[in-house]
């Protein structure tokens, strides 16, 4: 079960790539203004840190509960679609064939014998 | 009657294929966002657990009886169809070629001399 | 009578195609979402069974009725074209044919002279 999941890469779609996100994209320090290099060096290890720690702390805590919910609703949203939104959408299907037969019907018959007759206009480009 | 029931490929007319969703299409960790391997791992496990089984106690519970009913509406609406609507389209399209016989004569007349007249404009364009 | 009676193709002119529908065409589980084996075979036999039981039921308790209804409906619509409106038609198209001959006389007495000047317009593109 566990046997086709990439443990390095976790998102084979690249579905999450705008949340990539690294210290250099957040934090720069233009030319002439650069702090002191231990400071510089250390927010980038406590960024880095506490970011890592949050997120592993945050996930370890719901991830799992998280990941249950989500299975529920896309199974209920699948059971959904498959027995009763389809269905209904075959049936909506046969009814709007007849609507649009019996509007073809109504715009043929309005709209033949004039444009016909327009069509007269153009005859001598006929070859 | 059930041996024509192919039971591994349920949708040979590919009418739901926007309901497969698997994991890697719902959840995704980007680059520098890993949870535990063992929180992903378990994840994964119980969001297609919990899929699989929400699904198949919905279905279990609900699929024959809903089965049931579509199989009364439809072959409600094809009795309904078959001995009412496709009858009146008929006698609407008799009625409706008369109308338009009618109609048709007098845009004919009405337009017709007009149209001739106009065509004159073009007659260096003949061939 | 009953000799030309096909009864097992029983739409030679295809009119009512758009009702021919199968299990597969409103029921279809994808990948990944199959319920269990037993269920999915007992919905299709319902779905089935149900559908041609309530059309079963439907037609043996009133397409003779029905059948009966629109004919006695086809043979006065018939009647009434044949012996009505095709003869009146008749008379309208030569009471019609005579306005048309007047109007157009008119209307080229007027336009003829305007559009053959106008044509003069195109005469570069004669050949």
């Amino acid at each position: 079960m566990t046997e086709e999941l990439d443990l390095v890469n976790r998102d084979p779609n690249n579905i999450n790539d705008h949340l990539k996100v690294s210290f250099e994209d957040i934090l720069a320090e233009p030319e002439g203004a650069h702090s002191l290099d231990c400071i510089w060096k250390c927010s980038y290890r406590c960024f880095t840190c506490w970011k890592d720690l949050c997120y592993t702390i945050l996930t370890t805590l719901c991830a799992i509960c998280i990941a249950a919910e989500w299975g529920c609703e896309f199974a209920y949203v699948t059971f959904v679609h498959v027995w009763y939104v389809t269905p209904l959408f075959k049936l909506l299907e046969i009814n709007c064939a007849c609507l649009q037969k019996l509007y073809g019907m109504c715009i043929h018959c309005c709209m033949d014998p004039f444009c016909e007759a327009m069509s007269i206009i153009f005859t001598p480009f006929k070859r």
